[in-house]
């Protein structure tokens, strides 16, 4: 699964929050659909190196948020019509993040077009969100008055 | 002092942590300079009708930070060359966050053209980083696909 590769065990972010988030941002981008089955508990503990009960804790996490559901013996799927309320509480918490980090960024005296230039350059580099910021990127506004 | 204008006693953010912010801010931007002189605690307690610990404690981190220091009997002062340095902090910190953000929102699938015109309608929004988003703000991606 592509989300795994996202996954970073050297992040502040606790490993069970990123895996929540993976299947969250998959739901609401559609890569991951109503139907879907996730992959198991040992797969990913294995893939990633990683205790299992991590991993049953981001399951069950999702399941208590009413995002999948467990069909024993079968696995674990995403459940029907989630997509449109996954995805309006991920753009909330973008635009909320998103705020407070361009608020600061205006208080400590950055115009609007390296504000900008900045996000670009973020989005261009294709990084995980959970991996520490390319060396381009943190120099990028150095030596700004 | 127009730092104090965008405190937030409702924020998540802890009103000690928002202090500091406030002040390391304003000497990234060039708004605190060299030798200017904070407000006294009390003054700042008796505006934000805030215990005056609270006040304290952000000025003794502030001082632990290296950033003011102490005159006895005449108050807190903004240290010696702390401009570039605190700069360059603020920028890193801003960096890793938009760095995070805008990962995630690609992740949910936005495109950057929604980045970028969610980065610059927050801009334009001139409101506190401890402030919740605008309703405005907040409806912007709504129904996307």
């Amino acid at each position: 699964m592509a989300m795994l590769e996202r996954i970073n065990l050297q992040s502040d972010v606790a490993v069970f929050a990123q895996i929540e988030n993976e299947v969250r941002f998959a739901i609401a981008s559609g890569d991951l659909k109503a139907g879907d089955k996730l992959p198991t508990v040992r797969a990913v503990a294995e893939k990633l190196s990683i205790n299992p009960n991590t991993v049953a804790k981001a399951y069950r996490d999702l399941e208590i948020m009413g995002l999948v559901y467990t069909r024993r013996g079968m696995g674990i799927f995403i459940r029907e019509g989630v997509e449109e309320k996954c995805q309006a509480e991920c753009y909330r918490e973008i635009i909320c993040k998103m705020h407070e980090v361009v608020a600061e960024a205006r208080a400590a005296g950055l115009k609007e077009a390296d504000i900008i230039a900045l996000a670009k350059k973020c989005f261009a580099s294709k990084t995980s969100p959970y991996d520490i910021p390319p060396a381009a990127l943190l120099s990028m506004l150095r030596g700004r008055k």
